[in-house]
């Protein structure tokens, strides 16, 4: 290992270029699959467009060049394996997705794809057999953008798939049935996807950070606690529209000032345990006029944390506020959730997993939670379940064409997850 | 007087229905004006529209019928003239505007026209000539809804009438100068509108209050002190865009939030002095979305109070305070100004007048600024400039299908507004 003999206080590694070819090789194909685009310059790359089944081409063939067995499944997963010696093996599936949203970065899901690829790329040159079968999938679906439904790839293989969202219908009217089956996928053949949890070892996967807790940490790498779970509301504040030059302000029902308070007591409140975060994304007076007292406020609530009682607790204190702004404020508060989805925790033998080889490279183990959700989240129950978190440059930006990693960042996730796969030992 | 006899403790009259001869009048005017929209079944009365010109005839025909001597001019003003028995006597205008806001209420201005119909009515029965020539005018445009120029109207009297307004052009691409033609009014005569102010008494304006401190106090009439000044700013707040669920508290530029801390200052400081207003009207995160932390807020900021000094302070503290807001939250915050009036006083002779013509009606005087502008401003530095305040209804509502007033109201601002002109002695 290279890292494991050149650790340094910033948590770089001092290597030369030919010591970083997993990262050379992992950054120039997320360059090449960069190049098929929905919409250039910019990466654009929703389920079952030209571009995104360009993509899937392509994957297969860097599959199969490293040496795995490839087909593209019933909803379009490119799934690649690379078979252990004995047939009877469990099997441990590595992945993530191939589609990005609107204008994102070419990280998102595809690191977790290609670096295992290339890490297959070693194992089969070095002629080393797993004693476990591999499953490197690429799936092909997370995001959403098309039909609105997320997860469609990774809830396809964990027997999850909801047969409701092959009505649904894109911007144009092309229902998800239509779409796969103009791109040859036989809808009916989903539900036979899913994997038996019993001949499954677990569920590792790598992905960038998409925040900015490593980059301030000054670690490339990071274990993955648990995926958070999310609440999310919808509130609609009802107070008195009026002119805002005749009614004094003790006479006033503010609707956005009761929006304004609610605002910062999410930051507050959020503020006060670790893993918790709280945003208010959306806001707004509708057809506000500047010389209106706003009699209208909308907004919207996303309360995340790394363990459900932690999150559930802060909703409760927002929701009791609500209550006592309507009250002060003699407004009227509307909340309406939207989603509540549990924390996923992820398998602590796999977090030591992580964690072993990132010590074993000579790098401090730092954990953190996931705040955002990933195809892991429908492994949850299925089988255990890991993640490896790699740094995200730019302030950890994501989801934005600014979104950036190292090279070097790469090729230490690759030489990690390479040696965790060496010491994952199937029990029997 | 009905009023002086019949004082009582909540400030309303008992009084028998034929008694209301003044306000059951006003307000069957005011009924039959609002037939005429440009939108029914909403009133809606744009600049030099088939229904702004209905209106003009309909006034016209009323003046006429009252006793007046009366011509639409060049601006589209209703010009009615009720003279002294002294040709070289002074001039005394009294009116307000007879345009509306989009689904306006029907006294907002109106009142300010059809309340001095009435006066001279009942002057002209009685046989009365008063010291001092009375023009009652109905100023065509004060809202600005058709061009986007407000005051046309009495801008054009107080020979402040800007030229540059007649190349504005509506949504339709119509000019003012070609719609003011096609209404067969000759724009280049509107120079010679103006008063010369030697030649004038005063200037006196009866308008509903537009808000709720009458109510509030339970009185039907009310003396403006001022018309307040207005500032206003358009606020742009520049943080980071970020994912809601990756990004720790801690690590935030949260745009949204550092707009919320922004109104509830505003709101705290301008609750601090009594005739001292503030709003902030517009506010939004565009483009927000629930699981993004905002990188960027919108807001307008309109500050107003009775008198420049109050209002001045205020507005340098509010921008103090964005100075903090923005270092302490490392945001980057843009203000424009896009406004700033300055107050406009009332003389303290006819707020006088006024005032002994309400305690003669057995009420008590209220004094309060105007927190709307007014035809009135005007004449600021033209001629002495008095308003009369009546009760709005509704809360304070205005600008609304919901603004009313009551019958009662009309009558007794009637009789004030009689009792008040019978009192003006002008000074030779």
């Amino acid at each position: 290992m290279v890292a494991a003999n050149n650790p340094n206080p910033r948590g770089f590694l001092l290597v030369t270029t030919t010591q970083l070819s997993f990262g050379a090789e992992i950054m120039a194909m997320a360059d090449r699959l960069a190049g098929w685009s929905d919409a250039p310059p910019g990466l654009t790359c929703a389920y079952l467009t030209p571009a995104h089944r360009a993509t899937a081409a392509q994957l297969r063939e860097w599959m199969t060049a490293a040496g795995m067995t490839v087909h593209i499944d019933a909803v379009g997963n490119v799934v690649g394996r690379y078979p252990a010696a004995d047939p009877m093996a469990k099997t441990l599936i590595t992945g993530s997705h191939y589609d990005t949203v609107r204008n994102g970065g070419r990280y998102d899901g595809r690191l977790g794809i290609l670096l295992p690829i290339v890490a297959v790329g070693a194992l089969r040159r070095s002629g080393r057999r797993l004693p476990f079968h591999l499953e490197v999938i690429g799936f092909a679906e997370e995001e959403g953008v098309r039909f609105g439904s997320t997860f469609l790839g990774s809830s396809a293989i964990a027997g999850r798939f909801d047969p409701a969202a092959l009505a649904r219908r894109d911007a144009e009217g092309v229902s998800m049935a239509q779409a796969m089956r103009e791109a040859g996928l036989d809808p009916r053949a989903i539900p036979a996807l899913a994997r038996r949890p019993e001949t499954l070892l677990g569920y590792l996967e790598v992905h960038i950070e998409q925040g900015p807790v490593l980059l301030d940490a000054g670690l490339p790498l990071g274990v993955v606690t648990a995926i958070a779970g999310s609440s999310r509301h919808l509130v609609t504040i009802a107070g008195e529209a009026g002119h805002a030059g005749t009614v004094p302000m003790g006479l006033r029902r503010d609707a956005a000032a009761a929006a304004a308070e609610l605002v910062l007591h999410v930051e507050r409140r959020c503020a006060a345990a670790p893993t918790l975060v709280g945003t208010v994304g959306r806001l707004g007076v509708p057809e506000g006029a500047i010389n209106v007292i706003p009699g209208r406020a909308e907004l919207s609530l996303d309360i995340r944390a790394g363990d459900d009682a932690t999150r559930d607790a802060a909703v409760a204190d927002v929701l009791a506020e609500i209550e006592r702004i309507a009250e002060r404020r003699r407004v009227e508060i509307e909340t309406v959730e939207v989603l509540r989805s549990p924390a996923v925790p992820c398998a602590p033998a796999l977090q030591d997993l992580f964690a072993g080889a990132i010590e074993r490279a000579g790098l401090a183990v730092r954990r953190l939670p996931s705040g955002a959700g990933h195809d892991a989240v429908m492994f949850n129950g299925v089988t255990p379940v890991g993640m490896l978190f790699v740094r995200c440059g730019n302030g950890g930006i994501s989801h934005n064409p600014c979104e950036t990693m190292t090279t070097e960042d790469a090729d230490l996730a690759a030489r990690v997850f390479l040696d965790a796969l060496t010491h994952l030992e199937p029990k029997r």
